[in-house]
Parts: C-alpha cells; structure tokens; sequence
C-alpha cells in the first residue's frame, strides 16, 4: 500500500468532547457512568469518559471455554490483560480481581455485567447475531462467565496530561482499530487467531515520550507494539483510513485526518498499541458452542478503580 | 519452500542417552549437574539430564537494562517466562524468585552463575565475542544482574512419560531451535526482535495430547505456538533442515530426520514452542553496551526445584 500520513495532531489539552446525554462533567465517575447505561440514559461511546477511572473490555463465555479464555490471556498479556472474572459462574453482580492489591468489590461496587455498558454484542456459535444491542439479560444464563480485559483508554488521560492529547479525542470520535496479521499465542480452543490493535498518531519525534508514558500501564496494553510506517506493513493492515473497528481517523470538519504523502522525520506517524477488541476476534475464530457476549468497541465498562490502581509496582511481577 | 517431513519418531520411553563424563544416572540432581559443571566435569548439553529437576536459560545484563528486560518478559512470557533474577545487582549466588510459592533459596541452595553452566556465550555491545566458553568469572561484575527463563526441556519429562519421548532425546541430540518472524512486543531498548522456537516432531493424531500434556507448563513455554507444515512458513523458518540454533534433526546413525515428502494426515509434522533463546536474540537486536552473558542454547542451568513445582494453580495468574 501507498504510504499515508495523518494530518492533524492536537498536542494542548482540550475539553472532552460531547458525549451524549450525560448531566455534567463534574459528575462523571465509573459508577456515574454504569448506572446511566443501566438506565438508559447513557448510550455513547466512552473514549474520554469519567477521566482516570479505568475501563475495561468485556467478553463473557460459557463456563468450559473460561480455563482455555484465562490462559490466552496469561500467555498474551499485551493485547488481553485479564483484570477480573466472575466471582461465581454465572455471576453477573461481583467479580474476582486479578489484579494484585485490589479486590473484586474495589473494581465495582454497584455491578450488573448484563446492563452497565452502553452497547453490546452477541455472538451464537462464533458469529454476530446481535450488534450495538442495549443490554444482554436475555443472553445471560447461570453457566455464564465474564471477563473483564484492560482498555487502552486508561493512559489516554496520562497521554493528554503530557500534552499529547489523542487525535481521535481531539475530534471527538472513536479510536481506529484494525485487525492485524501477528499470531496471538494458542491456548485450548483459542487457535490461529491475531492481534487487534487501536492506532493514535504522533509526530516521530515524540514517540519515545509516547512509549515512555504508556510504558507502566501494563494492565492496560502498555507501550506500543509497533509505529512508524514500516508497521503498517508488518501487522498487515490494509488500509489505515478503513479500520474494521471504531471509527475512521476522521476530522470534526469532516476532512480525513489520512491522506497520501511521502514520509519526513517531522511528520506524524501512526502508532499502534494492543487492543482489548483482540478476544471479540479470538471469539470469531474459534466458534465456540453457545452464546457469547462481547462490549461493543469503544463502548466500555467504567470500573471505580482508578488508572494509578492498575499500575504495578516492580515486585509485583510473578510468574 | 518445498514441504518437508520428520522421518523419525519414538514413542516408547528409553535410557537416557550418554551424557558427558557424569558418574551415574541415579546420582543426578540439579545440584549435582551443577556442581560437575562448576568443578569443569560436566561440559556436555542437558537435554534429557536430572529428569524432573526444572532447567533454566540465562541471560546476565547490566544493571541499566534490568527494568527494560524484566517488561521484556512480562510482555512475552510464553518465549520469555521469568522464573527468578540476582537478588541484589551483582549477586552471583543468590536469586530473588519470580515463582509463586517458591523461594529463591528452594530455587538453588547452592549457586555460582558464574560457573554452574556447562557452557557460556558472552556479547560486547550485542556482538558475540565468546561462544561456549566454560566460565564467566572474568566477565562478571559488581553492576551485572542475572535471569533464569523457563526451559520447554522441563516438560520433556512429562511428554516422554506419556510416550511421547521428543526425537532429539531419542537420537541423544539437542533439540532444533529456529529464529522465526514473529515479533516479540517490545520493552524499552528490546525492541524489533522477533520469537526463536524449538521444534519437536509428532505425529498429527497426537498434536492435541501433546498440547495438552505440555499446557500446565507455563513457566516454561507451556503449549506450542504453533505445529503443523502451514506453521513452517507462518513462522518465516526458511530451512527446517538447518537449524539457527542447538543440533540439525539427524539421528544417531547419521540419516536426516526430514527429508522431502507430502503431507498426509498419519505423517509427522513440525511442533513449534517458544524458546528460551529468544532473550539473545534480542541482546543482539538491541545491542546493550557492556558484557551481557548467556548460556550457550542447549547448555542449561539445572535448578533444584522439580517441575511440578511450577506449574501454577489457577488462582495464581495475577496481573
């Protein structure tokens, strides 16, 4: 593919963006948030919500996949930090931390996995039956597990602190997200599936700060996996303007934040970082029997942990 | 390339081949192997040597890439499982244990990195500048920290008990380690380097018993990444004749182990797991000024602990 270069790049702080129907900005906290989903109220996406409460990915698998879920996870960290579980197969209200130093009831106190996120999907037997649905409590059954999986979201607010403030904040959309042709690790089940990576560009020159500031938030993808042009061609990524999830890197006015142009050592690049979307096409790949039940992208659980909870201090990295 | 097939296979448990200068089989502890490797008696590989005790790959860094390394394994700990490091910077004899429920002490009660492998490779500035030399006392300094990675030999015990005895043990070699093109996530300066595998042949009607047995291990590489002729060119291994690192796939009286052939179901076809080779690998992508040291591929450090006792439980896979 032709080299393509994103055009604009918002470095300064900026509010955040309008996010539906929310009261107040002030108001905004991870429960703020799950209870305004429960009800109805709140249905957007959550890039930039109720800063510095963590958000997570859900994925939620009948019980016989949960042993070969939790070891795809533990053998591919990056793109699937496993956060929580179910407390109990088939609980929907508590959870089971994995994080270390932080219980199930720190995570979430107030928890319906079934209702708290604006937007779901649902899968029977591996393939989409349901897209951007409401609520699951119809597709949730006792033999139901669900896992929560760090989210990328959670150094965004470290990266606008630093003055680099994602495009797609800045813009007020959803993050790209693309499938890739790097191998996750096979655990059970979970066979020949790839890496799903988010992408937020920044001009070369700062991307050793980027990494640097992501580097901690392990629980959360942590530093970049690859950038630079180079990489678009080694995940195998197709086309950067059309990723398969969230939204094209698009400007508010309507221009497209890609367009073809050479590569110069001061021009923005793309950056990618592991994805939590990645077990969604896990999920694709291997059919699993049943029904499984996924976030939709970009529309996350806010948990009320907060991002400096989930960072891990050095001797807290066992096997 | 040309598809290619393991012509040699041996399911039924036997002897241990000869190994070296080492008195007696019966004799044999991870304390023991160490001990003749110290005292310049035992030079020889360790494949298939102190069955049970679990082996350990090397590598010794300066102190200022300690933090970037250790990230480096916790973000791919299927090639690069952590299992212990030097419990201060510049310990030689002592190690702080990653492995829950273990102690540095119950790792090795008695231990001079310096000198408990049979063999040694020493890089300057991430150039190879000694290959198996017997001893590392010149090269090691005040400000050098040593770590231990997980060793898929410790499940060779397990397969071969299952009378799934790897061909390299049968043919008294050391296992086919090949570089692939799958990258590792990067960590600081380790970055741009790609996953080293170990292979083994088995027949395909055994792939799933053999995933199987070998999944428990995660410390030490647990289940193949990958198996199958498909798996040859997915991984980017131009030559399975022609191994990167450890012994060619030939048996004992000297006829190749693959040859050229189709591919049918009741054949043997190439299993890969991740390799603990991988961390050098990365030392000479990264090219760390200073001394790093490693073990010579093949040639491991033999621990005292057994391998049951790293094979986690489930409620021990903490963030």
């Amino acid at each position: 593919m032709a080299p393509i270069a994103v055009t604009h790049v918002v470095e300064a702080a900026k509010p955040s963006k309008t996010t539906g129907n929310r009261k107040s900005a002030v108001e905004e906290t991870g429960e703020s948030i799950r209870l305004a989903a429960r009800a109805g109220e709140y249905t957007d996406q959550t890039s930039g919500v109720a800063p510095t409460y963590v958000q997570a990915n859900l994925i939620v698998l009948p019980s016989q996949y949960a042993s070969d879920f939790r070891l795809l996870c533990r053998r591919n960290p990056v793109p699937c930090p496993l956060l929580a579980e179910s407390k109990e197969v088939g609980r929907w209200d508590q959870l089971q931390s994995w994080i270390q130093g932080v219980t199930g009831d720190q995570i979430t106190k107030d928890l319906d996995i079934r209702n708290d996120i604006s937007k779901y999907m649902v899968y029977e037997n591996g393939n989409l039956t349901k897209s951007h649905c409401h609520n699951v409590e119809a597709e949730w059954t006792e033999d139901h597990v669900g896992f929560l999986i760090g989210c990328s979201y959670s150094f965004e607010t470290a990266l606008t602190a630093a003055g680099l403030l994602p495009a797609h904040t800045a813009h007020g959309r959803n993050v790209p997200m693309y499938r890739t042709k790097i191998p996750l690790c096979p655990a059970g089940v979970f066979q020949h599936s790839t890496y799903v990576v988010s992408m937020r560009p920044y001009r070369r020159r700062d991307i050793e700060k980027v990494r640097g500031i992501t580097r901690p938030y392990v629980a959360t993808h942590g530093e970049p996996i690859d950038w630079g042009w180079d990489a678009v061609e080694r995940l195998g990524i197709q086309d950067l303007s059309r990723p398969e999830y969230g939204e094209a890197p698009i400007a508010t006015d309507g221009s497209p934040l890609v367009r073809g142009m050479g590569i110069e050592d001061d021009e923005l690049v793309p950056v990618f970082w592991g994805c939590g979307v990645t077990p969604q096409e896990a999920i694709r790949r291997a059919k699993p029997e049943g029904t499984v039940i996924g976030h939709a992208p970009g529309h996350m659980l806010v948990l009320d942990i907060r991002d400096w909870d989930i960072i891990p201090k050095q001797e807290e990295i066992p096997i």
